[in-house]
């Protein structure tokens, strides 16, 4: 019976983020995202621990990707030409072409306490990686965290901004102003 | 029966604290909480909505606090002088000398995923509460969102740093090494 559905993962992301959109997250059960989906509930709980995990699809690998990436890039790169390297890549290769579903995405996250504490627990996990991805390049710990927060702070505002703004412009833009504004801010006198 | 007791709030919040430590978080009962406080369930219930909330205690007051001072501050200073007196201020008024509680209240929260998640949500609140606080000295958001978010996350990583360390140093020495750090960090060629 249970066909292989190599699009299963897709298409429950899909049909459960258009029903959140359109009944709300607590509204809507599995069977129902399952039935839009054209899948079974099994099926659904072999791709996701349970109803929330849908809206966070795949980033568990997030973390280790870019820890990667930190610890891998040229050696002489400064960090901060590291981290505007690095978040250059990211909105290039994860998110550009992306923003109306993150829009929808992200309406969902913010309609639910549960789902927003989820959501920040991302921003925490990138940090942890990304400050062991410098701390791999030698840089002691105190900069290896600053440097990570860094990075996950900028790209945050970025695509808050990015997401808000009226209509769809380039997110290494924003990418870029929040950098800019950050570095003139912290140059300022004491 | 049910005396007025002055010290309730601070009596759970240390039972509770102590349980924690002692049984771990999910182990501890509000009636286990209450009976080492002498107190009734009835008395927890009117000063915390669950078990979570007692180690949060008071601390939905401290946006709205943040954000007046950063309002109210010397018109004269930068977002980066207003950051540093403003962690200063914090460090001292509401941090120093607690730092064994704190510590204690940390492994708790470590040590369960609702929890981390919870102290999180604190963070987000701070620094929109503190953006607020720059956008009515007239900065725009962009700058306000960017200021706020330095402040939270400088203030974060000396806390953490604080209570990793050996001995018990003053928290403004961290807050100072920290934003120096971030300083050194962002001035450097992209």
């Amino acid at each position: 019976m249970a066909r292989w559905q190599p699009d299963a993962r897709e298409r429950l992301e899909k049909a459960a983020l258009e029903l959140f959109t359109e009944q709300g997250f607590a509204e809507t059960t599995v069977p129902q995202i399952t039935a839009r989906a054209g899948l079974t509930t099994r099926t659904y709980f072999r791709h996701f621990a349970d109803k929330r995990e849908v809206l966070f699809a795949g980033e568990d690998e997030y973390p280790a990707k870019v820890a990667r990436m930190v610890a891998e890039a040229p050696p002489d790169l400064t960090p901060m030409a590291l981290i505007a390297h690095g978040l250059h890549t990211m909105a290039t290769t994860a998110f550009e072409g992306q923003r109306a579903r993150l829009k929808a995405r992200q309406a969902v996250v913010q309609s639910d306490e549960g789902l927003r504490e989820r959501e920040l627990r991302k921003l925490s996990a990138m940090w942890e990686a990304i400050a062991e991805g410098f701390q791999t390049r030698g840089f002691d710990n105190l900069t290896a965290t600053v440097a990570a927060r860094i990075a996950v702070t900028a790209f945050n505002v970025a695509i808050e901004r990015w997401l808000a703004a009226p209509d769809d412009q380039p997110l290494t833009g924003f990418v870029d102003e929040t950098l800019k504004s950050l570095r003139a801010i912290t140059a300022e006198p004491l």
